[in-house]
């Protein structure tokens, strides 16, 4: 397959807070350990709009985006499979995880746990590199340097395959969840906050056949969604007179125990301090909603921790030993005829990135993404 | 509701080996802790064979028949719910489990391993009673005592509440698997043996939505029967050369690796010596095709158990506490649109209960029921 | 081996709020399936000291004590072991567990947990029954029924034995905490609390070999303690200006890292808060200070469970499970040569037992225990 | 510090099957990322016996020797810590472990598991460098070049340092056994084989707390060693008529339920098919004898793995992260006061390292080393 590649493409650089700029950089040559990708789209994150907006890890000028795909259009010659195995070739499409240094103290004493290491490196959140200018998704080419991980997922559409990666947020979730033994094919599990991350857990414990699943959020549309999505149950919190109420209510969804699991999805204090009430005695938490500092929750350790004997997983992230479980799950959630796309509420051009982060900030939908031309 | 309820019914006994015998007696007095349950069905089950033919635990004169289910006739006014909790009331359609006796080594040593109890009771293999001559599933009636473990399945097909037990079994099973973290959606898994419990392992892991299932077994038919469960492969092991033939296959459908984790599901033990090298490095076992003694398999510590770090967890029978688990496990398997009811191969009249062990003993199809008119 | 036993003997009730009064009873005629104890010594626990000043479980009039320890003056002839099987006889000293219901929710869903029983019994805690007045071991005598749990441990000096039960506490929380996979020799643990169950745990951590063990508390006599019981540090709060210094000081001592596992053992939410703090990311917690209610802790979700991706436990109790694993954890405590029975700082006789829950009550010393003559 | 170099050093290389010649070459300028150490003294592997007999790697000619120590003697400046981050200087002893290659399919999939590394690297295991002529032990001098993994280990004596590698395959091993929660302090486990592996996992054990520890060996002077180190009892199966007459004596060392957990460190297949008997219901067993491959063991998958619901764990050598934990253990070990240093049985200067190999090869004593004048 020949393709016909530009002399040179644009990418869209955040040259100062909440400004990007669209710069122009010859394509480069492309060595035998080297791949070039045509960019087709790629999602929006909460941590794009946090470097955004405060440029938290002093980045600018950096081109964002991470949750990209596009198809490969130049193979370095000694390069024949993806970072799983898997043959890759000209015109396969491709995502991108995350690279652990090795070198950290996370990465050298516990190798099995990458998604900790202290200096993570990640396209589209690597800053400006002389060595390559196309180093993040939001742009219209990327170029795969030697030592990245990525995944071949041509059997995807292109928004299944953006969608990867908050499914490989939810994957590293429940795989924390699992090494609890609480979750099995009758666990009634909860899940707080139906927006992109408790969706997407939702989608991958009904891919798991989990039959009682319990959603909990504020907004009744999203509620919907959640059922689309295999939620069995889903609780509008704004209904209920008291958290004492909304117990009431989930002890009744399960056999007056309370939920053997619960994913606590918000960034919200309130909402981490009302999980614990919602689970059974024996039960488990996964703490997965506070990607940013949010503030301090309150939590009773007598009846919340001990006397109920909870055992609380926090989860960070993921690890790019993630990825193959969560394109596996991917195809599971199609097969399970699940409606994961309608994550996706907003579409823009790349042209009108500005737009999409912004509407991201506005919180309207669940998830933007951005497509190429 | 009520319903009419005869003075007397029959079931059949096994009076002496390879021969049942209909014994008609009254149907007793239903106390305030018990039920009567008119039986509609029941499985032929590898142990009522057993029994059949050798009498190894000296039950004889004995009602055989466990994996049966039928609907409430009598309630006494005591019993509210099933073992779980759910509401029970006349019409309600029950099976049972097992009863573990609480006193002996393993249960009070290791009460959350009652599978292992050395004197579990059971309906179906309890030998004659005096107090309950309906303690047995194949006849028209069973009277459940205090003390019974039971499960409110109405939602259930007959084949399907009746598969509730083999299900259990691998339920059951892949719990075991679950304790070595190896299995998720990414695995690839290899299943050897499709028979009723190797089948029904398939079933239970294509509903935990695991992509990569490799059947292997003698049989063509039961291949086809295994890929409509879910196995993304079937191997018939006689088309190999050698088992390293065999291996070289497995190895090519699963990058180079070998299968993350093996279910042994055969009585072989040839099969049983070449699982070992049909798994990666780092990957897992579960021995499950012994529930009878079929003699010694070989394994080479080097290269199948030290080099290669795998974990082994063998298998035996299930618990009560497996039933919720396994019943949640049926709704998934028909969530997943899962053709589980083609395991029942014949049906039989409980009138021919003869015919229908003779039937098992030599091995037609996969699993052999009885109903009742 | 004859024993003298008096006609009657002596038990102290507490027949209203902080009030004992002495009675007298008829020692009973001994089953074949009961024990006949002559007490020899009791500590004194919280909760007896919950109950003697506000009777939380209605339980007046009651004989309190259930830390005790005795020998064997007359064995019903069904009995001739312990309830691990452990040959008893006349003359044998003996310590109880609890008995688990084995009906509510619990007890039937989760068997291996009977710590989480709803409806526990403990000799000691049962209040007053007309079929035993010998029924907690604040007493010269007590009488095990059928369906007891009891342990020979006559190998041991009575403070010893009296000590099994607050090592049973930490010997479950140890075990709790050994789920997370995040001990081995290695690992730098920090202990919060150097009261009864934070010693006990050092105790325990000690003689499994764990060589860095962090002990913190804000009184010096007690982290002196600590040291002589394992602690290779004993750090005093007040001696750091801020949670940020103690913080520091911990990851001085743990090459940079903080610690890979924290025990919480007080009963303060100040301390239930900071003790996150000190955790390494990756590390672990188990939370077990809280055995009555105690108010609301704060946690940060973000820095505190999330990004560090801590997994913690709760811990309740204890089960009778874990039992001979505390009876052997002593074992090796004084293999160790760790003091461990100075944690006993007040002997009481019996006939003081009021001034003995007094001063368990100021909180002067460790561990108060009463003795009989 | 200052310690005098000489400008060159010997290493003694295997220059054909069972021949060392020893070499002198300069000692090369050491870079900033590089260190210079003396060699103090070595232990003969049965990886060296298999090399010097039969070069299955095809290394020769080649430095052996990887369980060796010395002190530095010149430190490249960029290099301030060992691997865990703990201070060196020069004159610090040090062991080295194994390094992981970062890109084999195990490392990349399982990079928590990099003791199954395909393509490791081991200084004594490295075959002829024209950049590094000191990568083995068995030598005066020995040159870390950047990448090594190295360990601090001053404050053990020579001997106690070379044994930590035996400690690290044992301190794995019970890892390994770790993860089947059926170690406590309580449980009775069994170690069959008395050579330096097994008397390794016994003094872990012992360091760990186990009180039940039963050796089985068929020499009685290496169960005289056993029960020094810590085992409770030692049993000589010669002295048992049969594997039943061993089975028995185990379970009335056992309250009559067998081994907890047994841990098989013969390369005997008979060995390893006998151990399955002594093993209890739902027990446990570590298999890690059979390094090399000494032909196929017998096994009854329902006797052995199914109705004993067995989980069986394999144990490969040790990953770099086992050894923070293996020098821990080291120290526990003389915490309690355990001989571990009568496992070294013969002492050979370096310049006998022939004699040394054949003596390892006789099989006299347990433990062979070379010591550097
Ligand atoms: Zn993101
Ligand atoms: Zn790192
Ligand atoms: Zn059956
Ligand atoms: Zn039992
Ligand atoms: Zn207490
Ligand atoms: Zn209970
Ligand atoms: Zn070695
Ligand atoms: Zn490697």
């Amino acid at each position: 397959m020949s393709i016909a590649i530009p002399e040179q493409a644009k990418v869209a650089v955040l040259t100062e807070l909440k400004k990007f700029e669209f710069q122009h950089h010859p394509i480069p040559q492309i060595s035998d350990d080297e791949i070039l990708v045509k960019v087709e789209g790629c999602g929006v994150c909460g941590t794009d709009v946090h470097e955004y907006r405060n440029d938290p890890f002093g980045m600018i000028p950096v081109v964002l985006g991470h949750e990209g795909s596009g198809r490969i259009v130049k193979l370095g010659k000694n390069i024949t499979t993806d970072s799983t195995g898997k043959p890759v070739e000209v015109g396969s499409k491709l995502i991108t995880s995350i690279i652990p240094c090795g070198e950290c103290g996370p990465c050298t004493s516990t190798p099995g746990r990458t998604n900790l290491c202290e200096n993570m490196g990640c396209y589209g959140l690597m800053g400006d590199q002389p060595e390559n200018k196309f180093n993040g998704w939001f742009g219209d080419y990327l170029v795969l340097k030697p030592g990245s991980t990525f995944f071949e997922v041509s059997e995807f559409s292109l928004e299944e395959r953006i969608l990867i990666e908050p499914v490989a947020v939810a994957v590293h979730a429940v795989e924390r969840a699992k090494t609890t033994n609480l979750l099995n094919f009758a666990s009634p599990v909860l899940i707080q906050g139906a927006g992109p991350i408790g969706l997407s857990i939702i989608a991958v414990l009904k891919a798991m056949g989990i039959q009682n699943i319990i959603a909990v959020d504020g907004q009744n549309d999203r509620l919907e969604l959640a059922k689309a999505l295999g939620a069995s149950q889903g609780l509008n919190f704004n209904e209920f007179e008291s958290t004492d109420a909304l117990a009431a209510k989930v002890q009744e969804l399960t056999l007056g125990r309370g939920a053997q699991f619960a994913f606590q999805c918000t960034g919200s204090p309130a909402a981490a301090s009302t999980v614990w009430k919602l689970i059974a005695r024996g039960g488990g938490l996964c703490e997965l909603g506070f990607f940013v500092d949010n503030g301090e929750a309150k939590v009773n350790p007598h009846f919340d921790m001990c006397n109920k004997e909870i055992t609380m997983v926090g989860s960070w992230a993921y690890s790019p030993e993630d990825y193959p479980n969560a394109i596996a799950c991917m195809k599971s959630i199609k097969d399970a005829g699940l409606p994961i796309t309608k994550l996706v509420t907003h579409v823009f051009p790349l042209d009108q990135i500005g737009e999409a982060v912004e509407t991201n900030i506005r919180m309207e939908g669940i998830k933007v993404i951005t497509v190429n031309e």
